[in-house]
């Protein structure tokens, strides 16, 4: 398809604005073809009155079309072909394979909340049935089901430029919420946001969806984002990205008339604890799959480990040898932009400004001025309890070893933690018993807990939980990745004493969609 | 029991402050005895200490046993008889019928959360099983469930000595969750806190709870509840009460280093629509119920109906009439204190200052100084539109009867509502094909939508929701009311290839505690 620059205004492209920008090859640093239109208040205000216009009617859609919207979105995408692979390449300097790879979890997320859509169980239908003689007062017919909130903003994430942007896991479960979204593309991959929003208007153009039902709007400014968060008919904000990002949406959604719910998740360093027998029994490839996964992306994750801890010893001395051997050893990549790394350095020398913490080891020096070097430091369980800002979060291919004393200083390390995504044991089985207490301190910690694993690489499956704790996320009490995402954007309502005719599908008597209900406190499908 | 007005930290009783109050009888404006401890900063801090202390192992107990807790609460309220009553009708005004109707309320309250713990599904347990096999990359053995998150404060309310204070339906679902409570009690109601306190005490001890389940602090000042919301032990507050008053701790929780969850609920006007053919079929019964909902305890309800909207109309002439003649004839009954009285006078004043707003029946004048009378003011549908502020609660026996000229003009009244707890309609089944578009626009401002009732009167059941998008509350996702309410008190965590081992009970292979799970996408009990 031939980019025009434009933003979508539900199914119209539009492009009044006066400011105009253009996406760079981090690689190369040249610009882009293509000159993007920074959408304008008015053009936001537009999208997002479409947006509530087409809400009544996307909410009642039927399942089924609902369901098949969203797989039609992943036909579109694959459609796209090696058209969406190479601008994104371009856009953002990841390797092609990588590409492939997350448009497929994109294609397969959309399948699944899809899944979810047409089972039609998620809405969380409870019955309870009237008791008109009960003594001393009758009791009600109520019946309660989860409604979609209406229109939803999102914010596209710079490292994700599939999975987490305009057909991302946020709108992926929105859409299958039953509310209309408004995208805000990430600067950095305009190109591949127009392809995807393209994508996803001919899906809903083809599968019958209301004008409105989706619309994508570019730009560099903050206002940008600031005009979605602030007008008064978007109902809650989906968003992946910095810290200071995600808090001042917060910050500034609270203080909205009405305020609305901000799903931000915001990253984090993710600690990975290795215990004894783990050094013992695994410790070369422990090592390698360490590094292999400070590497991935370009250390870009939010998963990124950021963290090692580790109690002093021969093993531990021997892991740390071989990490820095492959550290070192470890090739220079592009970031995703030069805002990307030079943030990536300040956080290096953020890290070296501490005196305590050495930097053990550097990664092989890239060519081109995007190119950021893999690095290990190393600190001691002690100065790291005494200095919490060393757990803040460097976004690349950085980590800090830390070498604590003891059991008691690992798990006094864990209980100075703040919110993470998530964190990581390497034990044995054994271990696991001597460190009963480290897995009820992280528990508190973090969203998910993996056991000989790595905290890269995120499952999309209806177990999963991408969240935790602030400041990892502004909502600890939801995911932004799997199933359970769809619960973000819909609250409870019930109907009491309600006819029949008037009643939701989902809450009627019969049953008429077959799904999971709570009917009087006993779940069933009766 | 014998009152000392100490406040419970943990299973002991302290009173090191030297803040004193007592409480007074409304209707005689007496002081009562007991001289109650208003809670130190320090004090606060040591029961926050203790339920800090006592989370791991109170959420590690087994769900029979918690639920013998929760139960045992009750038989200890049932157990306190006649004394309880006497102290909560001298303290409240309110009369006997009504306390005891509201501790039964209570025990069945915390009976059915009691079968929530014992049933144990309530934890959303999810399983993805791994395919080592699959490619390209292998998928991993995932687990989620719901974890309590830590110690909740939870504040009394007023107008709800028992169903909505120390034992309350925020305590319960709190204490279900697995969550130690740490409960600021409502100083209108010292007395009846306290003998509260002491059975939810009794009944920890007797089921062997742990020291620090639950905590109880007294005081009349706004530093006892600002220190539990900023204490960084606690994890998520619960209110309910006025707008001014959560929406101050809501603020509080946000500016804290950690942010946490504020489940309040602040009240709102609960509009009422009667529809034409309803005016019509049961005019005289309407306008009965109407009056009677609307001072029922004194009007003290969340949701009392403060908006009665009807089209113009013969019958609706009618209809007002009727209410004026009942509202006339309305005794004056005693409010819960001075203050809250004053509050009235207040809202009153405010409703009067409306050129276009006139009040159309008084009811009798009472003896008391804390007497309330009923008041029926009246105005119309474009004044109403025109002055968004007539929709604010007035807490009392008043409400606002809005003459609307048409359908179009009802719409638009709905469309201009901000969010409610409920909203009630009136009508025939043939009203509702004519009015569909008003109760799509009602779904969107409430949390329970009622038909041919009356809003006062919450049913506690697994439907219900008492909850509502802001002003009405702060977490409009939520319900304060019925056992959906649990959710609050927890938020999700997931385990990555964790040895069965170490896995939660609920997650764990063979499902030892039989309860629903979705394994690889379908709910089951295999």
């Amino acid at each position: 398809m031939k980019l025009t620059g434009h933003n979508f205004i539900g199914f119209e492209r539009s492009g009044n604005g006066k400011v105009h920008f253009q996406a760079k090859n981090p690689e190369s640093q040249e610009s882009l073809e293509t000159i993007f239109f920074e959408a304008t208040t008015k053009e936001i205000d537009q999208a997002v009155t479409k947006a509530e216009g087409a809400f009544l009617t996307y909410k009642s859609i039927k399942n089924n079309q609902r369901a098949a919207f969203l797989e039609a979105i992943g036909d579109e995408l694959l459609a796209l072909g090696d058209t969406l692979i190479n601008r994104c390449k371009e856009e953002t300097a990841l390797p092609e394979a990588r590409l492939n790879g997350e448009r497929m979890r994109t294609v397969n997320q959309l399948k699944l909340f899809a899944g979810v859509v047409r089972e039609g169980s998620w809405v969380d239908a409870r019955i309870d049935t009237a008791l008109p003689d009960r003594q001393p007062l009758p009791k009600p017919d109520v019946r309660q089901l989860q409604v979609p909130l209406g229109p939803v903003g999102i914010f596209g994430a710079s490292n994700f430029p599939l999975a987490f942007s305009v057909a991302g896991g946020d709108t992926a479960s929105a859409l299958a919420a039953g509310c209309p979204v408004l995208v805000k593309a990430h600067p950095l991959h305009p190109g591949t946001s127009e392809m995807v929003g393209q994508a996803i208007i001919n899906a809903a153009q083809k599968t019958g969806m209301p004008d409105g039902v989706f619309s994508l709007v570019q730009g560099t400014s903050v206002d940008v984002g600031m005009a979605m968060v602030n007008h008064p008919k978007i109902t809650a904000i989906g968003f992946t990205g910095s810290f200071g990002g995600g808090k001042a949406l917060w910050d500034a959604a609270n203080k909205r008339e009405v305020p609305i719910p901000v799903f931000a998740e915001m990253g984090s360093s993710n600690p990975v604890f290795i215990l004894p027998g783990a050094l013992s029994d695994r410790n070369d490839s422990i090592a390698a799959g360490m590094i292999s996964s400070l590497n991935l992306g370009v250390g870009q994750f939010c998963t990124n480990p950021g963290l090692v801890i580790t109690n002093v010893s021969e093993d531990s001395t021997h892991l740390i040898e071989k990490m820095k051997k492959l550290a070192t050893e470890s090739a220079a990549g592009t970031m995703l932009s030069a805002g990307i790394k030079s943030n990536y350095e300040k956080g290096a020398t953020r890290l070296s400004a501490n005196h305590s913490t050495e930097l053990v080891a550097t990664g092989r020096a890239g060519t081109s001025v995007n190119n950021a070097e893999t690095r290990l430091y190393q600190t001691t369980g002690q100065n790291f309890i005494a200095h919490p800002e060393l757990a803040e979060e460097v976004f690349g291919p950085t980590t800090l070893h830390i070498a604590s004393e003891d059991k008691n200083e690992m798990l006094k390390i864990a209980e100075n933690l703040e919110g993470h995504l998530t964190a990581t044991i390497h034990g044995t089985e054994d271990d696991l018993k001597v460190y009963e207490d480290l897995i009820a301190i992280l528990e508190r910690k973090v969203g998910r807990l993996i056991f000989n694993g790595y905290p890269t690489g995120v499952e999309v499956c209806h177990s999963m939980v991408h969240g935790g704790p602030y400041p990892a996320t502004t909502a600890p009490q939801s995911t932004s990745v799997g199933t359970a995402a769809i619960k973000r954007f819909a609250r409870p309502v019930c109907y009491q004493d309600f006819p029949q005719t008037t009643l939701p599908e989902p809450i009627k008597d019969g049953n008429p969609l077959s799904i999971w209900r709570m009917v009087n406190g006993q779940l069933g499908k009766d």
